[in-house]
Formats: C-alpha cells, structure tokens, sequence
C-alpha cells in the first residue's frame, strides 16, 4: 500500500547502515526521529468539508487527506507533524470527459475551485489547497489510465491522462514499444502530471522532454473542450500544446493525451565512469552532449555527491575495493562518477557508448565497467525511498533543481551548494549538499542539488528552516542565470522567484492565457501566477 | 539587384528550353505571358502616404511599393499587372530596439497599425496591407543583422533579427559554425521571419525547425519589451518563446534573437535513389525517419514531380540515359526520386548515409550516385527562380504544403493533386500538379505540392483562378486531416482554415494572447486571426 505521509510503497523499505549514519553524523550531527502523527489523528484534525453530496465526489476525511498534499518538505512536514491545515472539501474520481464536465459544473454551481489531481508527486506545492475562502474539489484522474489507441505505422498512442508511469509503459510494451519517460516519480506520476508540469526524464538525451512526447490531446476547460490534432510539426500559429504544457492545471484538465511512442531498444546498457576531478568530468560531458552520439543518459555527479552515494549506498567493503582501485588509477578525493547509457538499436547503441567510453578516457576518465551502471538502473526509482529512510533517524532531504547555459553551470553549482551550506547558520545547523547535472544539452545542463539537514521535532522550526533553505538556494539559481525549474514545475514553492525568467509582462501573457480558458480563476488558483 | 516584382536576383535567370516548354504545352497548354507594368507605372499608381514625416521613416512611393507585398501568388498578379491597391504609408528601417520603441510610439501618436518586414518572402500574405481605415507603417528590419555574441562553451549565438539567411551563415562561418536552417527562401528571408512564422529548413532532420533552434530573445511589444533568457530546458510555466514562435507580427517585433549552433559539418554528401514506384518509396522513407540515423535530409518526389523535374531541369540527352538506365534497373514510368543527404563528423555521417542507402536498397531502391544529389545542393535555392522563368512563358506556379500523421500522407497528397487539377475546370483550365515530402518525422511527413497553369492576362480572371485553387487544395488539406501549414504560416491566406485545427477556443487563446501584449490591436492586424 502506498504510504500516506511518505514516499512510495510501505513494502519497500531503504536501510541506512551504521556507516551511513556514522557519515551523516558527522556531516550535520547526529539526527532523532520527530514522532509522527498517526493517520487516524491527522483525518480527525481535517475541517468537515464544504461541499454537498455529488454520486462522484468522496468526501470522507480519509480520501481528503490522502489527495491534500504532494511530496515536498513542507508537505512532508504537514503530514508527518499533523499540521494538515487545508485539505480538498471532496475528491472526485471521473472516467470520462462527461463526468470532468459534469463535476467541473458542479464545482462551479458551488463556487468551488478545482484542483487537478495526477499521481500526487508534485515537490512544488501543486496540490496545496488555498486557505480559507471558496471550497475546494481535487479532481483524481487516476481511473482515466487507459490506452485508446496505438498508431503504430505514425508511432502514436493516446491515453487517458490520468495513467501512472509503470500502467502506460505496461501498456506500451504488450506492443513493443515504449515511450521512455522515466522521470525519478515514475511509479506514481501521471502523464497529464508530466504534460502540466514540463517534466523530464532519465533518458530524456534518448527520448526527449515531454514537450517532444506531447503530440496532442483533450483539455476539458472551464469554457469547453480544447481537442489538440496530432501533426508531425506545424506552422499554423502559435502551438496549442504549449499552452497545455506547463499550465499546471491553471486552464483546464487534459484528460486524453496522445504520445510519440518509440519501438523497445533492442538494447541497453549503462556504464561507469570516474574523473579525477569535476573539470575534467565537465569537459568530458560537454563534449559528449555537443558531439551528438546516439546516447539516452548522461549523469555527472560532483565529488561530494559521488563519495556521499557510495557511503550511503551500503556494501562498504565493495565499495573501499573501487575506491582503491579507483586510487590506483588517480581517482581519489575530488572523484566525480558519470553514468553513461545507451540504447536502442544493437548496431547504433554499442558503437555509440564506444565512442562515448573513449572521449571519457581523451578526458581522463577512467571506466568502471557495467556494475555500478546496471546497480543505477535497477535502483533508478529505489533512490528517491531514501527520504523516508532518513527521515527515520531524524533527517529531511530536499532537492532542487535548475538548467543553466554552460558557463554558468559550475557557478551555479557551487553558489546553490554554498547557499545550502550557509542558510540554517542561524540554528547552529549544518546542512549537507550535493549535486548532479541530471541532464545534459548542448546548450548546457540541468543542476539537481540533493540538501540533507536536521530534523528538529518542531513544525515550525522545521518549516522555517526550509523556508530559509528554499529561499537561499532559490535566490542562488536565479542570481546564477538559471531557470527556477528545469523538472519539477513551479506550483506554489517556485512562484516568487519566476518573475525572474517571466518578467512582468510574461507573467501577465499565463494569466492573460488562463483568463480565457477559465474567466471565473476557479482551476487550481495560486499556483504558478497570481490568480 | 533584387526584383520588384518577381523571386530573387535579377541576375540570376533560369531557362525553360524547349522540351521543357513542350511539355508545358501537354500538360496546360501553352502559354502566353502577360504584359507586366513598370515599376514606375506602379509606383505611380500608389496613393499618397497618410503619415507625417518621420526622421526614421522613408515614405516615398519607391519604397512602399517595395515593402507593400510578399512573394504570395496574389502579391505577384498585384506587382506583374500594376494593381498594388494598398501600401504603408512609410517605411522604417531601423537599427536599435530604441528606434523601434520610438516608431512604436509614432505609430500610436497618429493611429497607425504596425507591419513588421522582414526578407519580405512571405507567401501566405503576411505583408498584405489592410484596407481603408487607419495609416500603414511597416517596419523593416534589414538593418538589424549583426552578430551580438556568440558563446561557442554554449553554442549560441545572438543576432540582430533582421538579418537574412546569407549573413547570418556568413557571420557564423567566419568562426567555424553554422545555423543550418536552409528554407527555399534563405535568400532574403530573416531570423525574425523565421521565427515569427515557424519556418522549417531543408535539413532540419539535422538541425530541426526553428521552434528548436530559438533559445531566447528580445521582442519589442507595444506594451514594453519581453527578454526571454537562454536555458537549455526548463519546466517554468508556459514557454514565452512559444508565444512568439507563430505570432506573425502579432504581438510585437523580435528585435534580437539568441539561435543555437552547430559547428560546420566535417562533410556533407546528398545521394538520389529512385524507387520503381510510390508505395516502396514511403515504406523507405518512413523507415529511415523511423529508424533514427543521424541523416541531415530527406526529400522524396512523387512519380509526376520526378518526371516533371528531370525534364524540366533541360540537359535532356542525360536525363534520357539516366531513365534508360534506371529502366533497366526496374524503375519506368512510376519512378520517384529521393534525395538523402548526410551531414556532420566524418565519422557519423558516413556510416549513416551507408545504412541509409542499405535501407533504401531492401525497400527496392536504386541507388543512383552523387550527381544528381550534388547537383540539388548546388542549386537548392535556384529552383524557386522557375517561377519568374514560367511566368516569362505565361505560366503561374503556385505551392501549398502541409504535414500529416503517416496514415494520412499518401491519402492528403492524392487529395491534394486532385482537388488542384479539379480546380480550374471552370474555366476549361488545366492544372499540372506534383508534390514531394520536403521534412520526414518518425510521426509522419510535409507533403508539399507545386502546381502549374496558364496565366489568362487579366488580372481579375488570374486571380480568381488562384482564389479556386487555394479553396480547393486548402479544403482537401484540412479535410485529409493536414495542418494548413507545415512551413509558410498562416498570413492572411491561410487563416479561414485556422479554425479547422484550433478549434474557436485555440483561436481566441492566440487572440486573447496578442490583446495583452497589444491591446490597441496595432500589430500587423488582421494576420493569423481576426483582429
């Protein structure tokens, strides 16, 4: 069963070994666990809801709390603490266009606002309800999962929006094809939650970002249906589905989408490698993303996050075995491990990572062979349970993340980390960063920064210390040139700084845009611009 | 020079010998040209400009009639028979954003509407002049053309807007890179132009559309200038480039614009194939733009444009040998020409092009060497000058062009060619229609379709001629399930189709879009949607 106040399935749990917490120790101090509220206590403090009965609106206190909240830290922090404050007056769950219709009209018969519900994975404060005022209706798309149709001579699919990760690629490949979104929420998100928020995924070098997968599709907006044709490309004025992508919710739901899909790579493989040191590893990757080899991942991470993931990833014998053979081959303290896939067709993948193995090595790299590439693979959506095993001993994880051209990629870097360092001084706490460039383009890179800090068994001085954290590292990617998001959305967390990349004049073009689809500001209102 | 009234240089001719100019007969009938007017004749027939004097703004009858039109088949029967009915009442030309704020300025002072000119290569009437009503004042941006930055750590490179195909190469050459986008009009047309109107180039399979290749800019809108940053990727809100991409005008004018680049290709090779007929062709051409190799074109003729090229191209005692030879080879009358070309390091697209051409051949293609391939390179923005050549013989060649799934190709392209070839029955007219698929996608592919008929002498009947043909060929396009463009952008020619693809709420989005950035509807009005 999927855990209600944490990440993923409770069946799966991630150990922290005793050099684990020995290292985390001695980077932020030793952590003790907050006692977490039960589920029970967190839907007895729920509000009772707003809204009358509807045949397709379930407004028991425990479906509300479950569809309250996403997975950003200071959603974990609500659930975990009890401090639920808002939650959806009644969640729907529709199976078809009709019934979004049908509930959008008795939304807007209750003056209620509409939240548009995915996978509930957002880190970004897409789901929060807004405090006091209109009730609120969470719309769960998760029943509209099915694939209507497969074009495999135009390699399309379309399906119901609401479909997770794992039930659309099932989907694809009782067919033979794939449509290689891998984003690390997989398990859970959706593909209208992917197309609403510009999300990425791990073999986005191969696949490409949604915006490339989004052919098409179905909006049900307030003023009526939008129906997006697929065409291979147009110049008929600006693109419908660019207005879809990056709405979060703000104009309508999709409830239909349609997909470019690919065939199943005939093969794939993911390899290790280290540099000496992080210049010679950007050098490397740069090259690597400007030279146009037929790779699907690239994935650079700094020493701190190198030596940090395999302290943390257990097996400590194994790894002190690869640290000295890595030594031996002068790949010691600012070591920097770069993953390499490629996939696809046998007589394009292989030559591909061949030549990618060897302008590494041009770059002083040194291959560690498929092991730890294949342990990635298999771990890929494992990674992300860490939270609740840190959690556990006392510790919060966040993440941020931007893309930034490449000059400024290293700048960034280093001013996100030092911000994170800097920012919770205040509380005598230390905070742990470290990075990885998750994507890699021509152009430049994406930055993920991974923080780790104490937990101190108060709401809010736990919340304040995101609060100062999210804020410093969030001023330190605009001021280093970078987007607020590259993946993740911008909800409520990111809405401060996106003025920033938007300026005033294109803030005012989103609201101008959501205006006209819905005049009455009743879809998912806050977030990504003022309503 | 360039021509008034006509494509392109005035010293470049291209001849239409006599086995070209019989088969024209066969096919339409012969031709007689009509008497073309001055262009002192049309400057003569301009009404006086309505605008007061400008410092910036050149309003003497040369100029406006030089920036009255584009390059549509309607501007064309304007400019040949002397009826230019509207043009601006002045021209600007200027060199800063600043200026352009100021011209903005003065347009509003005196009630002007706004047109920005670009290379003036439209051919979907996106110069046309409204009607009556308030001043004209066209902007043109030819003096806007330099390089501003290039960071070669990123590959991108900042360019005044204005400038045309040739500088902007010639800019990036000197330093070792290229842009690569090559549409038929590189000549003239411009980056802005490019932008504005979602243009595509020859090799985009290489270097992709425009959409991919602008990773930021300048626009001047009437309400204050829109500075859209460079990322590689980012999940901020809705993208502000794909407001501009298609906006035709509409929201303002991109002053400077930030392209991404390619270093110069080590090599470049383009090979012809002939297959025996249609039906082999497209199961080839889908599988090469299935199958992912790195190629930087692929161009496939129908069977009646392949004939109609070979003998058109004069060189007839070749043409006869080479069709000897390809009988021979299996490919007769059916035969349909593909042109594959491949460029970048040595090392990629040599075996690509290899696979390409093994590919071709298990699809039963004949492999017919460099010649004709090079022989398309040399002349690749020459073949657009056989309009000024037909019209010398009292012949008007017309093009449309659209992009489709893959079920839909074959189907569309038949629509299309019947439609035009029903077209002129009324008038006991004749149409010599062809196409070719100019841009494969792994989802389907541009058809783009040529048509050739006699020129009646009166401007009236000529124009009502191509009045039923568009209507025809339009409503076959939508009806087959086409954008109403893949390349040219909508205009004022393609805008009653619009709708078929937007739906009346895609419509008013763009609309409600321009209305913030322009809320005095001064911007090229008229154009993509109603105003």
């Amino acid at each position: 069963m999927r855990r209600w106040n944490g990440w993923g399935d409770e069946a799966v749990g991630m150990a922290l070994d005793d050099n684990a917490l020995a290292f985390l120790a001695r980077q932020v101090g030793a952590g003790r666990a907050p006692q977490d509220v039960s589920f029970e206590a967190a839907c007895a403090g729920l509000a009772p809801g707003r809204l009358p009965p509807h045949p397709l609106v379930d407004a028991s206190a425990r479906t509300r709390l479950l569809h309250a909240l996403g997975q950003s830290l200071p959603d974990w922090l609500r659930l975990r603490y009890g401090r639920v404050d808002t939650a959806p007056d009644g969640v729907a769950f529709p199976e078809s266009g009709e019934q979004v219709r049908d509930l959008f009209a008795f939304a807007a018969a209750h003056g209620a606002a509409v939240i548009p519900y995915g996978g509930g994975t957002s880190v970004a404060g897409h789901l929060t309800v807004p405090n006091g005022g209109r009730p609120v209706l969470t719309i769960a798309m998760g029943r509209m999962r099915a694939m209507l149709a497969l074009d495999p001579e135009a390699r399309l699919a379309r399906f119901g929006a609401g479909v997770s990760g794992p039930d659309l690629e099932a989907q694809l490949r009782a067919h033979g094809y794939t449509l290689g979104h891998f984003p690390q929420s997989f398990e859970y998100s959706t593909l209208g939650g992917w197309v609403a928020t510009r999300s990425s995924g791990q073999q986005s070098l191969r696949y490409g970002r949604i915006e490339g997968l989004f052919a098409g599709g179905r909006v049900e907006t307030p003023q009526g249906p939008l129906e997006i044709p697929t065409f291979p490309a147009s110049s008929a004025g600006i693109d419908l589905r660019e207005m879809v992508l990056g709405s979060e919710g703000r104009l309508g739901i999709l409830t239909e989408a349609t997909v470019r899909v690919s065939r199943l790579p005939e093969v794939e493989a993911f390899h290790a490698v280290f540099f000496p040191g992080w210049d010679a590893a950007l050098a490397a990757v740069r090259a690597l993303a400007q030279g146009g080899l037929p790779l699907s991942m690239l994935r650079l991470s700094n020493a701190v996050e190198t030596s940090t993931m395999l302290t943390l990833a257990g097996h400590t014998r194994a790894v002190r075995l690869l640290e000295a053979w890595l030594a031996l081959r002068g790949c010691r303290d600012g070591k920097c491990m770069l993953l390499v896939g490629a996939s696809g067709a046998r007589a394009q993948a292989r030559p591909a990572l061949r030549a990618a193995l060897g302008l590494a090595r041009r770059h002083g790299g040194v291959h560690a062979g498929r092991g730890l590439g294949e342990r990635w693979r298999r771990k890929r959506f494992r990674s992300v349970y860490l939270r609740n095993a840190a959690w556990a001993h006392g510790y919060a994880i966040d993440t941020v993340e931007t893309a930034l051209d490449w000059p400024r990629v290293t700048p960034a870097m280093r001013a996100i980390e030092a911000a994170a360092a800097a920012a919770l001084q205040g509380w005598g706490e230390r905070v742990h960063a470290y990075s990885h460039l998750s994507h890699l383009y021509p152009q430049g890179a994406s930055v993920y920064s991974t923080f780790v800090f104490r937990l101190s068994g108060s709401f809010e001085t736990d919340l304040a210390r995101w609060r100062r954290l999210k804020d410093g590292v969030s001023d330190a990617i605009v001021q280093a040139g970078g987007t607020i998001s590259h993946q993740h959305g911008v909800g409520l967390d990111h809405a401060p700084w996106l003025g920033h990349e938007k300026g005033a004049l294109g803030l005012g073009a989103m609201a101008a845009l959501f205006r006209h689809f819905d005049p009455d500001g009743r879809m998912n209102p806050g977030k990504l611009v003022a309503p």
